[in-house]
């Protein structure tokens, strides 16, 4: 299933190494303005090789739109797109044709199809979430018309943790001006050490993103079976590597009180408002008008240099290391993938709720 | 959106204080033999009012079958039921019509539809998850029939929280013996301390449920927007409070390294294993036949007899403390509703797997 | 898949003969004020053993709200209801349950499904189209709320037809009018004898019901595999014993040429109008503000009271001749179901104009 | 909505005149051997300017496979391609960007989406049944691993029809002898001029499609709302032009008697089988074994030389007679479309009947 969305849909295609990789976001309304360099600039915070901290393939991924918009605005027709793979040494990848990479998809994949292209991961690897970034930023310009805003950062990386807890007020240029986005200085000196040292051991590891978005309305959000804590979780697990989320203070909650977490209401200042957020502004599924707030795990990359046990197809046991160029950690560009999916799911939520607007208000 | 899955799909209806409640469960295949009374113990195991940690509010909770079953076998059509509503005091709640209460979905409510039925939290109530486990159970009745089992428990409440990780092996009556359903006895009997000792200080905690399931195949998953993972992630914050889920290590992988945390693979002892399971049963979306594992945390309860300032309907800041009778924690009677979520994920992924069976093999 | 539409979803469920028939329309949204005895008129006019002309059986079709509506205004939540079932003759269908009646589902649904309930059809009867129509009612009040209104009535049964072409100003109180549902009042009087002579022969007769819509707004239809158009065919053919579909002109069309049957358009008297309106008020897939018009041809019943030749599931050739009570044409009676299907797919591509209204507009 | 199907499901995508159309085919099962020559073949069916009677203009329709397929299988992965658009005359257009033309979506679109790209119909075009045909053709060759082929052909133009009803037993051969794919030699010599003829009226001529499937097994189709006949209906409604839609004697049925056209069973021969095929091999919205029958009616080709009365986007009268070069018929071009639909529509089902097999039998 390669789709996403109920009124916004993006369908995606493409393997790491064929042609090409793009999509289809179906859904978009017509007559929004398209900023191409803003969506180009967000391809290039996801690119491989863009820093120390990731891996040396330079894909130039340059997205070419080929329907859907016209003299610069959407038609509401499909937006088709396209991303030409390059820079494909597939001969470092077919030593691993025949190969089960431990905590790869390899084993799965040719599980269930009976077949796979091995290069590159073939389908599951994260080259695909460069389609979701392209879409992800059509979508955030048509929350920008909104007043919407949503911004991913890195708040953890092994051992080295953000001191604060979720930046409602962050701006882009605070995230942007770490290579690892991790807004704070010192912490963002720290993750980089961190991950210096276990490529130099050949190793790798995990992290965390957090993200939040302002400006959104109360509303969004369609229970029971499609919350807006539902589809956000489902958007975040769909991303490579991750393994775990949590919605405002999620997992600190199953260890408190309701008399600490709950989230008081007050009409000071005029209008209701929560004195606390907690819950990470969703209650019952939907937005309460608070900042939204989640956080996504990412378990270290699977690919190491250093020397595993796994299994060949012909199910004899084998010794395997990395020699591919891979990131020793996925989490700096998983953060714009995050961001991206964020936006998609807040897009789809906000055509949704259009429908299913009162009758009177209409 | 009322509907969960793709080919079968659960369709849920009512307001915890309306006439009935009730589901259509599409897609289920014809000629299973329906275990009636095994799906009247699941609801048992959700009711309100079975022991001294759960709301003193008793349903019976009968559920009546209505069409897709005839001679005791499902007939391949859509299984329609209903459980009255009982016991509705609905003066409990008469007082709270114009009220929101903290990290409830009242206000939400409000603001999205304009209008909401207020008696005992309408449609946004714990009660509607009734419909999940009849709908679950009819499920994991299927999935028996391929020897695939899924098994929820207490892994932690307030500060308690289970000494070992996931139990694999764990079997139903070492869960039902204890009435939070904490297999270890004696954390069990430290949690009911401390769901008492909250009860007694008119506040709420929260907590964590785990679940594992045995016996999947490989290759259940439908990547890249339907994988196991993220539509597990989905159903499980579909649930009442529900605030964060992690799949296998999940959370605890993002401090950790990839030599540490992947799944070495072996074809000792014949066929192809993993030496561990950190990943959860799960990799690139799909099942990888190892037990299945996940948690799920859980705020605590909303509905607290201590005194919270609010807001009301006409945008007036208020005091209210709650007098209905409610769940002190929502973790006991979560987990048969977990354990029904999972089970619906799994047999909708058996029924997509077998359209997505290579040409060969099928 | 008993569920149609993609935001207001109806799903049905019920057999024949089983306890209860309901549906649960989800979507509808909030703060429609719900005219209960317009549902049940709507249920009268569907309702068996209504004239001389429908089967003796009776059943008295009281619909049972369960949830969705609060003090008379929809929630906003799934509305569920049932239709208990009554007058089960089962004895006058015992002696089919292994014998598969010759044009009738009984073979095809022993054959997908392997077993079935045989009672009075089952799920293939035409009692599940009660719950259509209730839901078509609702569908029909949030269409009023847009000066939107739906009429069919029946154009033909067996040699006769309607001399007009579609009633672009039709009432419904000229179709009520007569039992058949022919508002031109000699036709309509030459289609009973058509009925009578064919009910004293043991035989069945086949029709045609049209169907127009007034108030249409240009908008409404979501190319290029959503268009109304295809929409509309779909729901005319789920509907027993349809058989074809014609939009507009359509068959005379295909015989026809460009210069005779496009649609011309003209400004005359402010704004755009077309002068004809061949095309049945959807250009592209897309309504164009004129008159929707489509027609629904019903095959005869299946079910004559002559002899007939078929088989019985062990697969022997038998002779059979109906004994039970039923219609000797299924138009009068379909009348109500096919405005009920168009009333739902109006209601659907209105919420769904509304999520794709273009950015400036909205 | 640019989505078709449930499990094997169709996205598509561009502008008649933008840089691309393209397409993606998702669901598909691993596996499958393409043959891409067949894929070519059947878009040289479908071309522009193929033939005497249809359009001059040209268009290579080379279409280029991005990903799902790999060493010449099918991954189970989705399959994406694009047709890089050609011969772009948009000059022959740009008279027409503020003009609506009668009976064609111009008007429709332009309200709908407040913009539009007017260069050759944009998204509106038959261009977009390129990409469907790509899609059916894959479909087909899956359904050829299982022995069902489906074959559509013309059946009548203008008023020159095919003397014999369906032709169960054609063969392709006999259709591509014919210019205007009408297997029947005197009648293909007589639509031909009849083509020629109104091209010479500057005019265009309507027609209907006949299409057979062979081999069909019994069980295919998902009721209620996802029957085999309504999926078709809608499968055919969505193609450009088409206006009507009939299974097997479909509109005839209407003007007859129960004992005339009832299906009759026999087990004769061993095995049921029917004596007659009026269902057109579809019962209660499954396939019963028997040849699938359909056909769909075509309107005039809105384009003609000949003067008209339309509107422009000012809201003035105008008068226009086309210039561009356009097919006099639709038809002849249409059979590979209806072909391929019907192809995606039989695969989708076949797909979705291995999830509804009953339990036993899997």
């Amino acid at each position: 299933m390669n789709t996403f969305g109920r009124i916004l849909r993006l369908t995606t295609f493409g393997e790491s190494h064929g042609i090409a990789i793009g999509g289809v976001l179906d859904g978009m309304p017509a007559g929004l303005s398209v900023d191409f360099e803003a969506i180009q600039a967000a391809l290039a915070r996801r690119r491989p090789g863009q820093s120390s901290v990731s891996t040396t393939r330079r894909e130039e991924d340059r997205v070419e739109f080929l329907s859907g918009i016209f003299n610069g605005k959407t038609l509401g027709t499909p937006i088709g797109f396209i991303i030409r793979n390059q820079d494909q040494r597939s001969s470092d990848y077919d030593a691993l044709a025949s190969v089960f990479r431990p905590s790869h998809a390899d084993y799965t994949y040719q599980a269930k199809y009976g077949i796979r292209d091995a290069r590159g991961g073939g389908r599951a690897s994260a080259r695909e979430t460069a389609i979701r970034v392209v879409a992800g930023a059509l979508a955030a310009q048509l929350l920008a018309t909104l007043g919407v805003e949503v911004l991913a950062y890195t708040s953890s990386i092994g051992g080295v943790t953000l001191t604060q807890g979720y930046l409602d007020e962050i701006q882009r240029a605070e995230i942007e001006a770490s290579i690892v986005r991790c807004p704070e200085v010192e912490k963002s000196r720290l993750m980089q050490e961190e991950i210096h040292r276990v490529q130099a051991d050949g190793d790798s590891v995990g992290g965390v993103v957090s993200c939040i978005a302002r400006g959104l309305p109360t509303g969004w959000g369609e229970p029971i079976y499609d919350k807006l804590s539902a589809r956000l979780a489902s958007a975040m697990l769909s991303i490579n590597a991750a393994r775990a989320f949590e919605l405002g203070d999620g997992w600190a909650m199953a260890s408190s009180r309701g008399s600490l977490v709950n989230d008081e209401m007050t009409t000071e200042g005029g209008g209701i408002n929560h004195r606390t957020n907690h819950s990470g502004g969703v209650l019952g599924g939907i937005s309460n008008s608070e900042r939204l707030r989640l956080k996504v795990a990412f378990k270290p990359t699977a690919t190491i240099a250093k020397e595993q046990t796994s299994a060949n197809i012909n199910a004899e046991t084998i010794r395997l290391s990395a020699r591919g160029r891979h990131d020793p950690c996925v989490v700096p560009r998983a953060v714009p993938v995050v961001e991206a999916m964020v936006c998609l799911v807040l897009a789809d939520f906000y055509l949704l709720s259009r429908s299913s607007q009162p009758i009177e208000r209409h």
